[in-house]
């Protein structure tokens, strides 16, 4: 059966309805997890990726509004915190969910460090706002003592930015390619905790955030997976999104979504890292396929009825 | 070669002489790590199990601190979010202390949940205290709102508490067996990450603490270990405890050390689970032995030269 890459995004994980509570989270990810585990009893073999934008903000913020009774945790660190605990709720879930189908696989979640490369471009241009909203005063301390890059963020106060360089490694991938054809593996959570590597062969963190999409496509390459499947909102891709002439795209090749990018139909930090990590995914694998579509259409686009296909041609 | 679990005291994690941040665990963890690539690179295949008891306290103590910003998290989330934390660490580290003796195994952490039974009699007399202190206002405003259990800690406040249930089964050990043979596991972080079952088959995290000894026995169980070693700051246990007749003990089988527990030898909470755990261990397999030492003594332990070893008779 054909082994599948699924990336998770944040709609999977939290409603945007609810407060953000850990039990918020739990009922969210266990509808998630009964649609995967009709993914996986349909007899595909399944690895799982997933987003931690809202959660690892969060643990940054209590962190830093705590730091005056305990000491404030690095963002690697925080990152590595979420893994455990979005990885743990979808373990608990999903393991559920499989048990009902009367499918008996492991789950389980792994913390998982992505090598990036040190002089990624992305180091000199910070992009990626985290944690809480500073006034200039409070930024401008933050830059002088901390070494924080920080920038004013649309009106609405300063952030921290952090880089978002690309993944090079994914470190545990020996073990990830073990555990696949036994188990359903969760793993490089959050885009995985980023870490470069220094000259002396030791990985170190690094405050940075790997885009997911990313993480599951380099995934996808060194498990072999036929599919990269990228799960969002949507059903489908659309061009002119939001505008009368909107148009659902059925199948994209590269030719046609270097165009739509060129025209500037993909919104940065939302579906144009899904198309580009699809696109990647394509380039390097001409017989290969990637997916994006919503997780109740997940099985339809498998099957050929529904979602965005991007082939190489 | 002989098959180890080793379980790792708060000693290996963090240094009582530093501030407790992610920088000064990393820097103990590190010197740790090198300890256990070298019982690695003697050929023994080990799995480890750490605790977490000051790193889940200060995340729920940053957790509570920051309510009014963002929502506190619930104990069991704290402990999987330690998982993260000490794991990335160790793993990290380890894999760099193997490289260096070109020992190539994959390291890697696995979240993990163990089964509590929900009529364990600790539920009926919660003693582990955890998080900040309160006023005894506060305490029993908690009590009143959240339905916690809370008490007066010795003159230094009040705090809550929760039951130290038996750990029953592992849920992730499926997994962790099929990695025996390649890799080392960092499992059941801080005695795992308590769960129950209910009735319909689903599980859910409880507020409690297992015991990281005791969960260590349970994994030295489901995996055939040869050999639980418990690593704690003495090399061997003694009787007389810092009195002028201290005795160190080489070796105990179980009448031996029922005795001992009978006199009130060893510190509930210290070294009471320890010695507790490896006597489990020795019950259940009278040709196996366990092992309470120090890190730096951990080979010559195992080689017979040191530290204290429990077996059935």
């Amino acid at each position: 059966m054909p082994k599948i890459v699924v990336a998770l995004g944040g709609n999977a994980l939290q409603s945007k309805d609810s407060e953000p509570t850990a039990a918020g989270q739990l009922e969210v990810v266990k509808k998630t997890c009964e649609h995967i585990a009709d993914i996986s009893s349909q007899g595909y073999e399944l690895a799982i990726v997933h987003g931690n934008g809202p959660q690892v903000g969060r643990i940054l913020l209590a962190s830093e509004a705590a730091k005056e009774v305990t000491p404030s945790m690095p963002f690697d660190v925080c990152g590595a915190m979420s893994q455990g605990y979005i990885g743990y709720h979808i373990q608990q879930a999903l393991k559920y969910a499989m048990n009902m189908r009367n499918v008996h696989f492991p789950v389980l979640t792994v913390a998982t460090q992505i090598i990036v490369d040190k002089n990624d471009p992305a180091f000199a241009n910070p992009t990626k706002p985290i944690g809480p909203f500073y006034s200039e005063e409070e930024a401008k301390a933050l830059e002088a003592e901390k070494g924080y890059c920080v920038k004013e963020d649309a009106g609405r106060g300063w952030r921290r930015v952090v880089p978002s360089p690309l993944p090079k490694k994914i470190v545990e991938i020996d073990a990830i390619q073990d555990l696949w054809d036994s188990s359903i593996v969760i793993s490089c959570g959050g885009g995985g905790i980023p870490v470069v590597e220094n000259m002396d062969g030791t990985l170190e963190g690094v405050a940075a955030v790997i885009d997911k999409d990313f993480a599951a496509e380099l995934l996808a390459e060194e498990v072999g997976a036929d599919v990269l499947m990228i799960l969002t909102e949507v059903e489908k891709v659309a061009i002119n999104w939001g505008k009368p002439d909107q148009k659902n795209i059925d199948h994209m090749d590269l030719k046609e979504a270097v165009r739509y990018i060129e025209e500037g139909q993909f919104a940065p930090g939302s579906m144009l890292p899904k198309v580009e990590a699809a696109m990647k995914f394509a380039r390097n694998y001409p017989n290969k396929k990637a997916i994006i579509t919503s997780l109740d259409k997940a099985i339809d686009a498998l099957e050929g009825k529904t979602g965005t296909v991007i082939t190489f041609a």
